[in-house]
């Protein structure tokens, strides 16, 4: 493994102050995986009735880890959870071997933390094709379970991370019959893959309470509304995972309560962002609007065309308002579009309409946009009133020399 | 515009030797449409009774002049036809002038050749959203139609390019019941698209004699065998046409002949590969074969999603065997796969199996193939018969050098 690249200059400026959240405890360690001198296992513990749910990646090669997941998610228990980490070894692609690990840790943590193994949640991130040294996460998992506390997402974060340049988090209070319900969320991803290293991982904590149904329902809806809204390379990992537990310690229902969900969606959006952020080799982060499309889904299938283009992801990274790639990336997504309706603008600058260039276009007015570090482009397709909004990064030379010069 | 990139380490040492075509004659010259000290318009003529037949891009928001070629390609005639093609402006996302830039060079050609407007395909290939310069185009052609004469296939291929580091050419002669029948191709793209300066255009020749309609079901059988299984960046041009016209001039007839359809495919695939060989910024030329897919469509899904993966891309610039990625790039497709029956090799390396490492695989056998000039990755689903063959370029510093940086 290279030198860990620099922060991204798109990183927020530090790390926010997240509310401990009642029912969740938290521990880390170095159990030396691959890497050496962090920590590399993350175990959190959810008390007795909270209530689980998650969202997976819809890879047709998914890792062991992701499919012991879904195996046990739809389970209902009163027992309470726990959710085992490690970075440095994907456990993918690792045959008989890969499920026998899955199926050794969950034991393993299960008798750490008191739960059966089918409540013991495990994710694994990094190379792809190894065997992952369960073993060395086994032997740390005593410690762990006498170490966990509430609190210390940051510490969590980082020991999640992999290629990431900074450890992400996002969090927020919302009262609810005048009691203080808590959310809080770490993240860490810097391409919706970059394989050896990388995948997205997302946890998220409440202590208010939610059926399992809710959660699920919850969850699913506004992951397709965040985290299925952005892209860095437009390939996806075999183990992308998002969990959610809910622990009902404050005592209070979030069912139905519509603070609550706006309070949950900003704090996944935030997380999405920051994986965006972290986007390898980003030197800008980009928001990309469709609207006036014949349906939302054609508005996303045109959003995210226009956001995996290459071509257009290179002239954004050499700040260049071509908008001619904008109008290639609408014509080969598939969805309806009419050439001749089609509205462009780069930030608040028109740039073409009805067909062709806008009357009074100067392109250093776009290119002024281009040039800073928060791009939006704007697209209204005059077909109808679907719409959708994906976040992606540029395309630049930092991309090649870490996924070409990844593992040399 | 930049300096010329230099030629491409995949570059055929030679434009071919083609041979002339009955019934078809050529001309080329300097009209200044943007480059100047070049020829960028190149005039084709079709003598009468030959047929022509054609296929485009299916982007939603074509070219005018591809509009105007699908307009009139429908349609029996016996007068013969006129190809025109100017490089430097792709009269794209032109609006109405767009149009009119095309029923206007359709008068004049027509005109310059003896030709009805409706027997005059017109193609543009270079920068989007600029007004075509089309009279500095008229102006030349009664010189150009003066001009035309048989062969300077290789002129004709050096009027066309755009980014294209060199001429493309590829030719063949078949003795059909004796006698000799030629079949003669030009091709310029250097990527799918590279939308300021590129497209890909394809014009084939052949004197044999071929109905309207078995040309076309010829030509649109073949070129998704060839043209259609390439890709560089996965992005798609307004403009790519590919246009072939059959004078009949030998006196025999090709219908239903398997030699000349054999030589017409071997003659598109060296054309198409070509292309790849310009691919922008390439170093590596790569063969992705993907067979025991449930189905010949699933097999080319899976293949595609190789090729266009840019995490694959870099890591062949890279000359890392690294088939997690591979892995990754199967799983995301959408296509049926089966972790767990999956074959990999890269050049004659078995890699991967049965959901693992190969035994005994060894790094540096994988390594020693990917330092090559040609890399094949074989991927075998293990779950029918369906097989497809995709070829692209990897992706390096030098695409980003050229697609970041292009019109500054």
């Amino acid at each position: 493994m290279g030198a860990t690249p620099p922060r991204s200059p798109l990183a927020p400026e530090r790390f926010p102050d997240l509310p401990a959240v009642g029912g969740v405890t938290l521990a880390t360690t170095a159990a030396g995986v691959r890497y050496m001198g962090r920590d590399d296992v993350l175990l959190v513990r959810l008390d007795p009735g909270s209530t689980v749910a998650g969202v997976f990646t819809r890879s047709a090669t998914r890792a062991a880890p992701v499919l012991d997941c879904e195996a046990k998610i739809g389970a209902d228990s009163t027992e309470g959870a726990a959710f085992l980490v490690n970075a440095g070894n994907a456990n993918a692609f690792t045959g008989r071997h890969g499920v026998e690990a899955v199926e050794a840790l969950s034991r393993a943590a299960g008798v750490a933390t008191g739960l059966p193994p089918a409540r013991v949640f495990t994710s694994s991130t990094g190379v792809i094709g190894e065997p992952l040294p369960h073993d060395r996460i086994s032997a740390k998992l005593q410690d762990l379970a006498a170490a966990l506390a509430p609190g210390g997402w940051q510490a969590a974060a980082r020991a999640i991370m992999t290629t990431d340049t900074f450890p992400k988090g996002a969090g927020a209070t919302v009262e609810i019959g005048g009691t203080p319900v808590h959310i809080a969320g770490i993240a860490k991803g810097s391409g919706m893959i970059a394989p050896d290293m990388a995948t997205m991982l997302v946890y998220l904590f409440t202590d208010a309470a939610l059926s399992r149904a809710a959660l699920k329902a919850m969850v699913s809806e506004l992951a397709d509304r965040t985290f299925n809204c952005i892209t860095v390379d437009g390939d996806t990992s075999t183990s992308d995972t998002l969990l959610m537990g809910a622990t009902g310690a404050s005592g209070v229902s979030a069912e139905g309560n519509e603070a609550f969900r706006t309070a949950l969606e900003r704090v996944m959006l935030d997380l999405a962002q920051q994986v965006v952020r972290d986007g390898e080799g980003a030197t800008k982060f980009v928001e990309v609007a469709v609207t006036g499309a014949a349906s939302d889904a054609d508005a996303r299938t045109h959003a995210l065309s226009i956001a995996n283009s290459p071509l257009v992801k290179t002239a954004i990274a050499g700040e260049d308002p071509n908008w001619g790639r904008i109008v290639m990336a609408v014509g080969k997504s598939g969805a309806a579009a009419d050439r001749d309706r089609l509205t462009i603008r780069f930030g608040e600058v028109p740039v073409a309409e009805n067909g062709w260039v806008s009357p009074g276009y100067r392109e250093e007015d776009a290119a002024a946009h281009m040039k800073g570090q928060e791009i939006r482009i704007g697209v209204d397709l005059g077909l109808g009133s679907g719409a959708a909004i994906v976040w992606t990064c540029d395309l630049t030379h930092g991309y090649i020399d870490i996924n070409a010069d990844y593992r040399s």
